[in-house]
């Protein structure tokens, strides 16, 4: 009896101390609090309202400028009233263009004209809705072309030199490309740089149609006459209205010209489907394309630029319209000057049931559940703000304004910025600032995975170590305490915040068990939705625990739970990176210059077919990287010794607000001045879209662009830049910890 | 005037020393004489004359058993004896199944019944005429079997593997695979293994159709009825007629009853086209099959095991038949009992233009212009034996049958084995016995390349550099002096020689440039050959060349150009590979079963998918290569000693016979008398067919396979069998050096 009993005081004991482990950045009696408030706050979120909320603000089409977007924004911002927020709508005026006329036809050898329709089902109840946007890509250029028609792979830089190889070039001829390997906007943007006068953007079905699952509506994947809108706009130059760079587009914010704004492409471009594809890719001749290049098209694949002809007409409506973000904050109750931000978009390409409104439904879950919570007298310490952007999908739009037009304050007061966007079944995705890493991994391990009972953090675990491919990354990946934050490139709302202002960034979201090819058709929908996305809505509830227990933990931390040394240990990989793909460009620069030399290029080929052998390169210099490893090791000797000072400001009572200060303006320290090279708006020396990539991001991009690019004069101008912030970086958090 | 006197004599003496350099195993002398033959050899060669070959020989079918089969052996004896070669046909009496009834509907949810027929082509001469074995698999059970159909991918064990992680058997089911990944025999045997009924192997589009290129006839690549007809004998335990194992098939030979012919299918088996694939493969249900299984037919593969059901019925003819062997003789005249041998089968599935009368009209052109030597009162020192085989395709049959009967005498008498098949354009691939690696070289640095007039050599140094993946490899390859002779598994008829007999081999045939789907089809025809695998015969000459070359060199050599150091160095990296897939497996079975052991599989399931996480594995135990090492590193020792004997003998005037023979009879010290476990017949212990690959090589068979199978016992007692033989090999050469 007495062995017993003494056995359940201890396993008591054990419990009651794993649980009064204190939360980051929480004393162990104000981490009780908090443990206390997520429950209240768990409490009140309802996977089935989520749905509900998901049913409501996908029932209409909803862009940006259309009724729709108006009738959501006002429900959206009704919600947040009737949750007991601050709600307002912030309104820019931006410009935004839809299509006035479209036409593609295949006028030889033989005849068709492109249909650019999707069709409704009677198994998607909002397919045959009125005031759907057509098929198109905004920020396509007007135009009327005519020309031969090349296939050009996906579109990439690398697939042009293939070309090339082969004797094709696309100069005055229009090409048709494949969906998918890069950021959509790529596609014509390298193809105008090639000289091509128009752009056919497609969706083959080895990538998403009947070779990668059943079609729509038997299962998730496209149909043959599905069709992927979306932006083309060059947002790896800037993001956000292309007339008002750099400063928020109120009513009478000073406008460039149309003409003079760089991110409006130079030729038409216009998506179509794999139905419409068909007949142009079988009119192709001209060699049979490369291996690799061919889809699943039941056809022979030939890169064409001979008799294929094709017309391509589009123009659009360059209208000014209104972008509604929707704003609501929960003023704090202590420090209402620091700002716990949080945000996900409300407009949709079409009705948009997965993208966005699937994020914005467990967005708007986590601010009425914050409402109950408010309800019963907590408060928060900082100031929570709820954004509801306008405008994502033709390029960051809304959100973009807003952090132009308010740059100061936001630079001045965000603590962190905590996107979301589509969400659903499957796993956690997490990107942002790597001294958030310890953190994300504390509140991930405390949200249970609603399918396996597992935590997310678990799960995702299991995930990655199943998937990786070798040995070595699986003993990594056991061998980690915690988890990697991606490095976030470009495709949602964070880009302003973390890429041109430096304020701490985390996206979180769902998925990985939601394959299909709604994505920006007519058939995201709320049928599609809850056939094959999030079925319970379930993950919506993980999202809003995942993404609430963030701005709860980060409004009420007594010191900020920021850690640079995981920020330190990323960079450094970084930039080992880079020094061994100088050394490996070198190494093989030279070897291929040895082959061009002795000819081999030309004696490997096979003489029947046309080929150019690639010319010899510049070799590549010595780059000296010395100046990125001593600002490093500098920023470890200063990342170690404020985490020591962290560790003993967190156990003293008192105001740590100058502490705090420096913790989350810190990031800010890593913007230059100048922005990266071409691309100015792009402040953050060590995250940006890719050039190239698009939504693909680039690390330390002004140096592995710069290598990329092969030109070495700016990669060591850049490593300079480099090493210039993060000694900067150093200088700033060892000031913190005296 | 001096001067440039002076350097006309230095380039003129220049020119004499590297002329004069002697070929390997030759002196200066014979060395100057042999260069002086091969001149007038290489004159007599006419790629007309070969292409007019191709035409008289595949101007009909003519497969095993068939008039045709008969009418082109008499042909083939007629031209050697034309030529002047002592010829006769030796005639073996052999198993051969035809089909009486083939029958593959598919009889649920919908009916289809397959065509099972190829069709005529206005384009292609030959492919309307009588008399064409129909499309089937050789060696296929009789059945009559139905059941519900199944995809297996390529039918690999593998594929079986994931099958059952998605909860699906095949077990009293239909299995219908793809071609490709394996030798098609493999397919049904580990259907049967799995407990599958019935097995359809189909070439898909994306392997072999209009995805790889344009179809027959505007383009080489399989169309829509093309059926890739083929052996599935299970010819990894024995090729050969299944009735008698191990004996020639002579009239009175002892024959087992055909029910007790381990190498004949237990199910019955049957190809098929992709347009008779497609109906079964649209009418499956269940999953969808797993990433990487998809081809390119515009469907949703599935897996199946549902609602579609197949009927398949098949019944042959199992008749013995004559199979002719057509052998010429030019007798040596200082060693009429040594043979250099030199083969390559005549008999096709249908007309075979590729395969296999491109490379018997190559091959025939040599005899021919052997015989023009013989004309100028030129003498081989050696014997040279033409061996033109019979039933090659349906299991090496001919050829088998050959080295059975004689198998005594081959072992003693013959030098070396050199075998082709079909050719076409393109770069050489080379295979076989390693210790003829620089001998090879030197043969290859002397034939020009038809396309780009570099050597055979040059070129295809060239193209492994190209085509190498990563920067060592490129390295590798620049930094190696010679060129790689490749292990030989199965697939031709120099199976017995190497791998039954211990014979040294040689395999060689140009191809790669010959991308096309007419193997085995009614297809591979001479207006399909002349248009897209050698159009000028130009590569029927090259092999003439290097095949050519290599019997000259062997037949005349003072000392013959073996070289065991190569051998030993490339049994020494097989070796390392080993004990590295030994280590690897202890590791990823350690890991694996952690993961196991955690539940990680479960948890990164799909949990609204069937799956069946794998389980715990046996563990790795120590494995100890030691003996293996130690046997490498005496024979090192020996092949360095003999390498220096050797250097010193071929500057020796007189009799090298003891070591030649010695020499040449080297390689049966690596055969173990019991053969290979569960396949006796195979006795080398370094190259055999894969079990599970078929004509994929398997080096160190008897030490890879069991540690590919975990059976740990086994790959001891194999390593102890194989580093006997090395030992064995080492003491014997090590004699010779004495």
């Amino acid at each position: 009896m007495k062995k017993s009993l003494t056995l359940s005081l201890l396993m008591l004991s054990a419990a009651s101390f794993a649980q009064q482990k204190p939360l980051i950045g929480f004393t162990p009696a104000s981490s009780a609090k908090q443990v206390t408030a997520e429950k209240t706050y768990d409490a009140a979120l309802s996977a089935q309202r989520i749905g509900e909320t998901i049913k409501t603000l996908s029932a209409y089409p909803h862009n940006l400028g259309s009724p729709g977007s108006k009738a959501v924004a006002d429900k959206i911002l009704a919600m947040y009233k009737s949750y007991g927020l601050d709600a307002h709508i912030e309104t820019y005026t931006v410009l935004f263009p839809t299509p006035k006329t479209r036409v593609l036809e295949l006028t030889g050898p033989i005849a068709y004209t492109a249909l650019l329709k999707e069709q409704a089902l009677a198994e998607d109840g909002t397919s045959a809705q009125a005031n759907q946007l057509p098929t198109y890509n905004a920020w396509s250029a007007d135009g009327d072309v005519s020309g031969q028609l090349v296939f050009v792979n996906y579109g990439l830089p690398d697939d042009y030199i293939k070309l090339a190889a082969m004797g094709i070039d696309v100069k005055g001829k229009i090409v048709i490309a494949k969906y998918g390997r890069s950021w959509r906007g790529i596609k014509p943007k390298v193809a105008y740089e090639h000289g091509a006068i128009g752009c056919i953007i497609y969706s083959d079905p080895a990538d998403d149609g009947y070779t990668a699952g059943d079609v729509y509506p038997k299962g998730a994947y496209k149909n043959e006459f599905g069709v992927q809108r979306g932006s083309v706009m060059d947002m790896v130059l800037y993001p956000g209205d292309p007339l008002t760079p750099g400063v928020g587009a109120t009513k009478d914010a000073k406008r460039l010209n149309k003409e003079d704004a760089t991110t409006i492409l130079k030729i038409p471009v216009l998506p179509i489907s794999y139905h419409d594809a068909q007949p142009l890719l079988a009119a192709l001749d001209g060699p049979v394309a490369p291996e690799g290049w061919a889809g699943s098209l039941p056809i022979t694949y030939h890169v064409g630029g001979g008799k294929a002809l094709v017309h391509l007409k589009l123009a659009f409506n360059w209208d000014m319209v209104p972008a509604y973000n929707v704003v609501a904050k929960i003023k704090g109750s202590a420090y209402p000057d620091e700002w716990v931000m949080r945000g996900n978009h409300h407009d949709a390409w079409v009705n948009g049931a997965n993208d966005p409104i699937s994020g914005q439904a467990a967005m708007l879950e986590e601010a009425r559940a914050l409402g109950e919570l408010l309800k019963t007298g907590w408060k928060p310490k900082r100031s929570i703000v709820y954004c509801s952007w306008d405008g994502e999908e033709p390029g960051l739009i809304g959100s973009t304004e807003y952090a132009e037009a308010h740059d100061k304050e936001l630079q001045q007061k965000t603590v962190v910025y905590i996107n979301s966007d589509s969400n659903a079944r499957g796993f956690l995705g997490a990107g942002g600032s790597q001294a958030l890493e310890s953190f994300i991994d504390e509140v991930t391990q405390g949200v249970t995975d609603p399918q396996t009972k597992v935590s997310v953090f678990d799960r995702k675990k299991a995930m990655q170590l199943v998937n990786a491919s070798s040995t070595s990354d699986k003993k990594e990946i056991l061998e980690r305490k915690g988890q990697k934050l991606e490095a976030l490139g470009s495709g949602s709302d964070f880009s302003s915040f973390l890429q041109h202002l430096g304020i701490t960034t985390l996206d979180l979201g769902f998925g990985g068990e939601d394959g299909g090819g709604e994505y920006h058709s007519i058939y995201d929908s709320f049928d599609d939705y809850r056939r094959f996305k999030d079925p319970d809505f379930a993950y919506g509830v993980a999202l809003a625990q995942t993404a609430g227990h963030s701005v709860l933990r980060m409004a009420n931390a007594e010191v900020l739970p920021f850690d640079f040394r995981s920020l330190q240990t990323t960079i450094s990989k970084y930039a080992t990176e880079l020094s061994k793909l100088a050394d490996d460009t070198r190494e093989t620069t030279k070897m291929d210059n040895q082959f061009v030399a002795a000819n081999y290029y030309s004696i490997a080929a096979d003489p029947t077919r046309q080929y150019k052998a690639p010319a010899a390169k510049d070799t590549v210099p010595a780059i000296d990287f010395k100046p990125l490893t001593v600002a490093l090791d500098s920023l470890k000797k200063s990342a170690d010794k404020l985490a020591v000072y962290w560790s003993a400001a967190v156990l003293k009572d008192g105001d740590h607000d100058k502490l705090n200060k420096l913790l989350y303006q810190a990031e800010q320290q890593l913007l230059t001045a100048d922005g990266l090279p071409r691309r100015g708006w792009y402040k953050h020396t060590i995250y940006a879209p890719g050039f190239y990539t698009g939504y693909g991001v680039k690390t330390l991009p002004g140096i592995r662009e710069a290598l990329e690019q092969r030109n070495w004069a700016e990669a060591r101008q850049q490593i300079a830049v480099v090493s210039g912030r993060i000694n900067a970086l150093a200088a700033y958090l060892g000031y913190g910890a005296k």
